[in-house]
């Protein structure tokens, strides 16, 4: 375009009439609004402070020679496939590989018409909500859980009921009262959501013996339980605890899956495994969302599993992050001043740091970028935004030393915080 | 796992108590239902049925060498961004390549803040509905229109008000008189829809007068204006036609562009492009839904627009198609029965045949596979489903000759119904 019709353009744009774009939002949008700690952490990512705020995998951690290779040779032999159209339900190969996978990795006996891809973990929650929550529906998540859980089942207007945590995981006894008293009243759990392995934002695992009764409760008091499991490969010590969908033989269990912490979170590939008549409904509610998930990302990913290089690859990444949660676990005894207490993860990607009661994270973050440290402040972990002195820290994208130095900066910003009180 | 323990497995399994999967399920996952027409075209696609029915892109159009060639270098040179999350508004040198190359290819003088990349453009109908339709708003579309809009729509619970079509696209004129009768109702229409160039399904392209008037309409009764482009690229004959974008200088057209047509489908790369205003609502709804469009195939889009592979590219995909699209016309020409009509796109995938009324095309289907073509039945396109007598024809996945026989053994089917009326 010439200068001066662009010119012309620009200036008739500007001096048009400004329209009232707010009529023309749904009231749902007008509801949801960009997150203020989001934007200032947006802001951090780009200076000197040291992020402990982020959910990043470290990209060392990326199998990239694999995955080259793999690209090269999908375009080579299978292009016509990989980069056309596929399904709803997500390319069959990559489908079956994943059942033989789950089988082999967590003794789930499973078959591809119970797996279905979708475009990260993050969307199979988006497409739950739409499939399973009518407005008013009773949620039960954990206190505190996984923050963009939260904001996609939102969307779909439930009753939350949050149960508390401790360092094995959700309290099921509490969870079992609750259902007896809501049962009193008439009421039913839908859904159980439920991160049970390395949990974000905690980093605790739920206990087997948790595990086994909540599954027992799901068939006695007749609800489904959304199983989430991102980090569940990665365990840096201790001994593995098999998933909940292990131990249901009902099909109650809803698990996700995702190669965003296991291969790269990139490909926004992700999978769910359930009974084959919620995967049907999920199917067709995905088909107006987005036709299918990303066809070549799958063809990339079924490579990596059905070749067995997932298998070779996880012990790789664990060997990267363990230091990674030592260096932060050690730093965390040697700076934080008493009084302060944190989780012990075993595995996974974040510490949980509790501060005494009367401190506010939120209202403190700003202290702590400016002396060049930032986390994310605990209160939006928690449906009902109840609780203001905890934060959650990450240990996986920040090299040994910074995480060291990162921590150091916190504690001293706390320090200073407690000397308030 | 051990055979037996397998198998003792799926015994338990089996012998579980059934679960009331249906009392689990939303109202609105309860409404929607598979096709029946698109559960009888899957049988078809493995069959030696010729399927006139997809809108399947040519794999042999897919530029596989060039995309080998960027997929080598993207991740020898940026795989730690390539692989990793990315903004929810899309990858920046991506969305800044995309304004560049609308200014240059469309006249619209655009910068990256109003772009946004997204799963593929059907990520983008599900998003506008999110963020724009309250239930009973009012959307227009045309009549027919793409079918998955409606879907995606839909599932809002607008009312829709569909608006004919002639070789000309939407009649415009109509639209202002029931833009007239709403006013004076006191109603007003939110949101137009139209798939302004090579129709799908009709095949026909809104005139440049037509595009002013809808624009001075938008303007005139404060509506927007949803612009869906996929086709727009694939011109075989006649003269090319601004999108209705370029006229707009009040930020009125919401602008959906997608890579699926122009490189290949598989890696679900789309782009919205609307005012900031617009952009950054739709941008807060998608951070539930699936986080980032997948990273990997918006920097292989990237690379594709920047380095000018794109306009290299598109006149190799018209010289593939052309043929296909002349071969269905002319057999359309030399073998359709009198009294039955069809659309001369100057461009797309997509030719509209309309028998005369009393031929229903939907129950004419099956006869047509067992002659050994499919088509899709016209039916559905119509939001109220009122038009019988339709069918559409792709032209560009089956070669020239596959398509003078699937147009033959149509004409057969269409010969033999004619008789019965």
């Amino acid at each position: 375009m010439e200068m001066k019709e662009k010119l012309q353009k620009l200036e008739k744009k500007l001096s048009a009439q400004p329209i009232n774009f707010e009529s023309f939002f749904s009231k749902k949008a007008m509801e949801i609004k960009a997150s203020e700690v989001r934007e200032l952490l947006k802001l951090v990512e780009t200076s000197d402070v040291i992020s402990l705020a982020g959910g990043l995998p470290a990209p060392e951690t990326f199998p990239v020679e694999t995955i080259k290779k793999i690209a090269v040779e999908i375009l080579e032999k299978h292009a016509d496939k990989a980069l056309q159209y596929g399904t709803t339900k997500g390319f069959t190969p990559l489908r079956l590989a994943l059942a033989r996978w789950m089988e082999k990795r967590y003794g789930i006996p499973i078959s591809k018409v119970e797996i279905m891809t979708v475009a990260g973990s993050q969307q199979a929650l988006d497409l739950i909500g739409r499939v399973f929550i009518d407005p008013g529906d009773i949620i039960v998540v954990e206190a505190p859980t996984y923050l963009a859980a939260i904001q996609a089942f939102k969307y779909y207007d439930p009753q939350f009921i949050s149960i508390p945590m401790d360092d094995d995981g959700m309290r099921v006894d509490i969870l079992e009262e609750k259902l007896e008293e809501l049962r009193r009243q008439g009421k039913r759990v839908k859904i159980v959501y439920t991160v049970s392995t390395f949990q974000n934002p905690m980093g605790v695992t739920m206990s087997v013996e948790r595990r086994k009764r909540l599954i027992e409760l799901a068939s006695e008091y007749d609800f489904l339980i959304v199983e989430d499991g991102p980090y569940s490969e990665l365990r840096y010590s201790g001994k593995p605890v098999p998933p909940i969908k292990h131990f249901d033989h009902e099909g109650r269990v809803i698990y996700l899956g995702t190669f965003s912490k296991i291969l790269a979170p990139g490909f926004r590939v992700g999978w769910v495994a359930a009974h084959p008549h919620l995967i049907r409904k999920m199917e067709i509610a995905k088909q107006s969302i987005d036709l299918c998930t990303n066809t070549f990302g799958q063809t990339i990913a079924w490579k990596y599993v059905e070749e067995g290089h997932l298998d070779e690859h996880i012990p790789k990444i664990i060997e990267f992050y363990k230091p990674r949660r030592d260096a932060m676990l050690e730093a965390l005894e040697e700076y934080m001043p008493d009084g302060i207490r944190w989780t012990k993860p075993e595995g996974g990607m974040f510490v949980w740091v509790t501060l005494p009661e009367g401190i506010d994270t939120k209202l403190m973050l700003e202290k702590a970028v400016s002396k060049g440290v930032a986390y994310v402040p605990g209160e939006a972990f928690f449906v009902h935004r109840d609780v203001k002195n905890t934060m959650r820290l990450n240990f996986t994208y920040v090299p040994e030393d910074k995480i060291r130095e990162g921590v150091k900066r916190l504690a001293e910003t706390v320090e200073e915080e407690l000397k308030k009180l």
